[in-house]
């Protein structure tokens, strides 16, 4: 089971969301709207994706790790470094 | 006319190809896939929308700003101003 | 103890090193060097201030977090959410 | 003459404030102060640096780029191309 099991609808519905920010950037291009109002809606776009990506990684902390470290296996370290090097290339995107 | 006009049809397939990716997530997310793979994909999303924001900004400042500073025109200045905080915006989000 | 504890030297050589780049920077801006050059630079001193959250964030979780839950304490929950928190912050910084 | 010489005494205030934010992170690892305290600090000086990098953008478009675009010479677009690829580097930092 996925971390972000619990909070599937409302994952779905910020990336439904987001599906109709990048679809209505293409609608703004279509009409050659100013650029300045198109870039703002591609940061728009960007922090909602950032947002997604934040509440994936606290389902991911809260239910994986947090349940690899509970049960004491030996993939314990490993999850913890997995999440690390994914919070990594988060913060760098 | 906008800036991104004569570069339209690369920004119009970049944002199409970041749709697909958006649209990918949600089935991701609909067939419970592992939270990691999941955010590294929303993380290629962020960068491709990243992407876009340069290229619109570079084709901003190649012509909406550089003309309104050749023609010298009042409304240089504000032209400038305009676009320095839509960087700051594109640099915080 | 702090999770970084074992990591103390190496995080305090990059601090140091970061010191010497923000004195650096004010060397270029006395003498006068180019906007771009200096824009360079600062970006420079943002990636390793990025890279010194990140390293203070594994040791964290690898730590602090792991700790809390292997212990199983009443806090243990608290710990993730703090550290979902503070990551998404950083995320945003 | 830099883009920025007009706000040299500001850019120089801010460099500073950032090395004794910088030497206060020092101070808290020494002292092994909490990671998510030194974390948050960590946040503050790369907000404060990513100001520096936009105050400094603001003044290269505004002096250095818009003289050259003023001027109707050469490099007036060499000047807008090199504006755009610091501008990315700065965003993707």
């Amino acid at each position: 089971m996925a971390g972000y099991s619990s909070n599937k609808t409302d994952i779905q519905k910020r990336l439904r969301r987001i599906e109709g920010q990048v679809r209505g950037l293409q609608n703004m291009v279509d009409d050659d709207r100013y650029c300045i109002d198109v870039l703002d809606q591609v940061a728009a776009a960007t922090r909602a994706l950032q947002a997604v990506a934040i509440a994936l990684l606290d389902d991911h902390l809260e239910h994986c790790v947090a349940d690899a470290l509970a049960s004491g296996g030996a993939d314990a370290g490993e999850k913890v470094r997995e999440a690390s090097q994914a919070i990594a290339r988060i913060v760098r995107s």
